[in-house]
Parts: C-alpha cells; structure tokens; sequence
C-alpha cells in the first residue's frame, strides 16, 4: 500500500479552512474545491491547487477529505454528479470528517466500496480552535487497514484519533458525545439559574461545587460564559440541533429510547426557532433564564 | 469570640462516624449521640464521651454538629423535645451539616438566633472516602464572622470550603451540585447505552470522548461502573431522589422551572419504586438499558 501523499479537501468553510491549511503545513500535496470562491483563493496563494468541483478535486488523489455541514451535503458532495466518487481513484481513501447521520455514512461507504474506493467516517471535536492548532479529537469508523493509512492525515490535524468501529462508527460516537455536552450544558444552566434564584451569586456556587462530583470541562468553559452573559460562538446552536436530531434518528433505528436527549432536543429546537440558532451552545441557558424570567448574570 | 475547643456530634452515620473521629484526631473534644448505641460505644473507646440525647450532647459545648438524613430529622434533631438547641449554651454554634431543603436551614437558623445560638447550615460532597480522608468540599450558609469561627472545624474535615451565602445558602448550593451530578450521570448512560446498541463497544466510545468538552468528574467515575455493570454505592440512588425533591420543591419557592430536573426525579423515582434504591447514582444507567432491553456491559 503506498502512502498518502495527494489529497483533495473539500469544504472550505470555518473547521475546513483551518484543517486544509495544516496538511499544506504538513507537507502534503493538496487541492481544493469550495462552494465559496474566496477560501479556495486563499488556499491557493498558500499552495494549493484550486479545483472547480468535488469529482475534480478528486481525481488522481490518493485521499479526499470532506468537512461539509450535514448528511445531505455528504451525500451530494461524494455521491452526487461531479462528485468525490466520480472524480476518485481506485484504491483511493474518502475520509468524510463532516458530522452527519450514522446511518448516512454507512451509505457512502458503501457506495465507495463498490466502486473499490475505501471510506472512513471521521468527524472531528473541538471546534474552530481545534482545527486551527491541529488538536481535534477525531472520531473514526472504517477498515483497520484503511484507518492504518490515514493515521498520517489524523496526526496534522488532531491531537487525538480512535478507531471507533466500522462504517458510520465514527459518527455514532461524535452524536454519543453531543449528547452529554447538550445535557451538560443543561445541567449547568438548570443549577446556575436555581442559584440565581434562590439569592445565591452563581460565580460563587460555580467556585463550591467545580472541584467536586459536579466538575466537568462543560462547567469550566460554559459557566463563566453564562455568567457573563457571553453567546459569541464556539460552537452553534444550530448545529447542536442537527446533533442532536441526527442522535434521535439513529437512536430511533438503534432502538433505544433517549429521554433526556429528546427533551433537550425539544429545548434546542424552541431556541433556534426564537433566533438563537447562531449563539453559543451555552445559550441553552437562555431557555432556563427565559422560563424563569431571569438571567444568571443577575440583570 | 472564644475559638472552639468542645464540640457535641449528633449522628454518627456512614458520613457522621469519620467525621467525628477527624474531630477527635484534630484535638478537639467531643461528645456524642446518636439512634444506634454501637458507633456510640466505637467513638467512645476512641475517647469522645457518650450522651444519651441531642440535648445532653450538646450542653456546654462551643459548637454542635448535626448529620442526619434529611430535612424532618434535622428539625426534630436540633428543635424538637431534647433537642440540640435546648441543650445549646447561648453564643454556641449549631452546624447543621446533613443535606437538607434550604427552607428547613432558614427555619432552623432563625430558631436558633431567636435564643441566642448561631447557626450554619454546612452540607458536604465526597461521600464516605471524603468523609474519612478529611476530604469533603463543604458549602456553607451562614454569617461572616460565624463562618470564620468554624473554619478549625472545616478544616479538620474537608479540602474546600465555601461561604455561600445567608442560612441555606449552604444547601442551595449542594442541591445546584446534585442537579449537575444527575443529569451528568443521566448524559453518560444515554450516551453509553446509545453506543452499545448502534453496534460501538461503550469502552472505546467512553475514550474516544473522555479528552474532549464531554469529559467530566462523572464520566471518569461512573462510566467504568456502568461498562462493568458494577452499583456498588458510593452515593445511594434513595439519598439522591431525596436531593432532587428537596431541589424541586426549592426551586418552586424560588420559581424556576427545572425541566430536565423534574424528568430525571421522575427517572430515579420509579427506579428507587423498582427496588435499585441501594445501588450507587450510577444505576440512573439501569433506566435507560431497561427501556432499550440491554446492558450497556453487553449481556
């Protein structure tokens, strides 16, 4: 098997733009293809060879990675026309770093397998500041061997990689860990807001219990956001929404009831609807605040 | 103010029994009560002197310790017939520090102001190994200079603690703990339960997540629990339906809604119903299997 040196990355957008520009960094050949035109220019100057679609991007690469926002761009973007898998070699690897349906991604591989391409599922945790300094936890399902071969990829671009199964693995446990950050972040406003409440400063309740059983890296990144009344995204509702839809679907086909996930759902969804879609995750606590008639930071 | 040298303890239970002998290995001297006879007789060996009632064991001390099971016992404890407060010399100090309803604590609190004797509410987190190690976070409610009276006391027994406020400030705060702690434990075994039956092995979705903003005290503790289907407590599922009644009711005199509180309540409710009252928090897990027909160890 020879090694990854050509990759074609497609999906510029905030988590892909960071992570294409590592694996430049890192020494591989890469081109690029993007709906938006200005990152594939910035990429280009930093160089890259630019690419008008996804099947070009493709062609003649020993990998193609995708970083797109949900189970319909994936399917579109590798499966559709002009797409990755048009565009691919045989015995070429397509590593879909997008956070989509498990069920999806096990779709697409196998449409790729059928036409001698490998997949692996590989979506990533941590964010925008992950990407831009190659710390991401990713998340993997596939082959073995073909997990084997991408390691290269996954060490430009994460601190951390786990083979996690087969096809849509990989997936399964990014919505596994979606839900207890969502419910984490509930948890932390529920208590924040019933401080607040009940005449006790949350800043001083935060500092009682983080050291305990309650400690959790949610606490610690997310209460002084809520206690400063700070939504700027991190992360966005909106897509903790489609998480959160996506671990309900496959929890539906899985057969297991998910009680307090759906709720949050619920919660999450009454959010975006009100405009909130593009705050911080955190903003969950809005929903506390609002039913209360309230806000943690005591305004 | 004289600093405290004599201390009476009431309730010498699976928290009480360690907590008075840290007491009695920091130099203070210490009287003690409690319903069984048999801790009574194993502190006394250890050279604290036996009372027969709340009221004797109190008489002359310089501070009164209380750790009881829940709200009606601390009443009765501390202001019922032979009770803490009418053997407690004016100017002594009752510390209440059973986890309790925060509006029992302010009960309590001006009863005992009303004659003279100060009062704290001081409930703690760490169970039975913090409780013997010397190292519980305590959160107290309570006056100022009080506080700083009891500081020896507080350090003789936890690694942190904190002012939180008036009287029931204290247990506001652990109720805010409790909140966290369950639905964080809810998080992980929805998380883990959905990963067992789409087919990932729980073990390797609980690492792939642990490094990332999913990670927690609760994941790190409980995650191997509910892998190895071991319930061994730890922290008893009965005392946490008790908290999260005590938060519910608190939070309806404080009027927020506690929407993933209520369900989670409900959630150890029927399960405490179903007899698992004695297993560890972690068995919240054994909800979710029943409801999906496996285990999240794979049997």
């Amino acid at each position: 098997m020879t090694p990854i040196r050509s990759v074609g990355f497609v999906g510029l957008g905030i988590m892909g733009k960071p992570m294409a520009r590592n694996l430049l960094k890192a020494g591989f050949s890469l081109t690029v293809a993007s709906r938006a035109r200005a990152p594939v220019d910035e990429l280009a100057a930093e160089g890259a060879a630019p690419r008008e679609s996804p099947g070009d991007c493709a062609e003649g690469r020993d990998a193609v990675i995708t970083v797109l926002p949900d189970s319909p761009d994936s399917e579109k973007v590798i499966l559709g026309e002009n797409g990755v898998l048009e565009g691919a070699s045989k015995g070429a690897v397509v590593i879909d770093m997008s956070s989509i349906a498990p069920a999806v991604s096990r779709k697409i591989g196998g449409a790729c397998e059928a036409k001698g391409v490998d997949f692996l599922d590989a979506p990533v945790s941590g964010g925008e500041p992950g990407a831009i300094s190659g710390q991401l936890a990713i998340m993997v399902g596939g082959k073995k061997d073909v997990f084997a071969r991408a390691e290269p990829i996954f060490q430009a671009l994460g601190k951390s990689y786990v083979l996690c199964g087969g096809h849509g693995a990989g997936n399964t446990v990014k919505l596994a860990n979606q839900i207890v950050v969502a419910a984490n972040i509930e948890a932390v406003s529920e208590a924040l807001v019933f401080a607040r409440k009940s005449g006790v400063d949350p800043q001083v309740a935060f500092e009682a219990i983080r050291g305990g059983l309650a400690g959790s890296k949610v606490l610690e990144a997310k209460a002084p956001m809520m206690i400063g009344g700070n939504w700027e995204p991190g992360f966005r509702l909106r897509l903790h929404q489609k998480d959160l839809a996506n671990a309900l679907t496959a929890a539906k086909e899985a057969e297991v009831p998910l009680p307090v996930t759906a709720l949050l759902q619920q919660i999450v969804t009454a959010l975006v609807v009100n405009g909130n879609g593009d705050l911080d995750h955190s903003a969950i606590a809005r929903f506390i605040e609002d039913m209360a008639q309230t806000t943690i930071r005591g305004k």
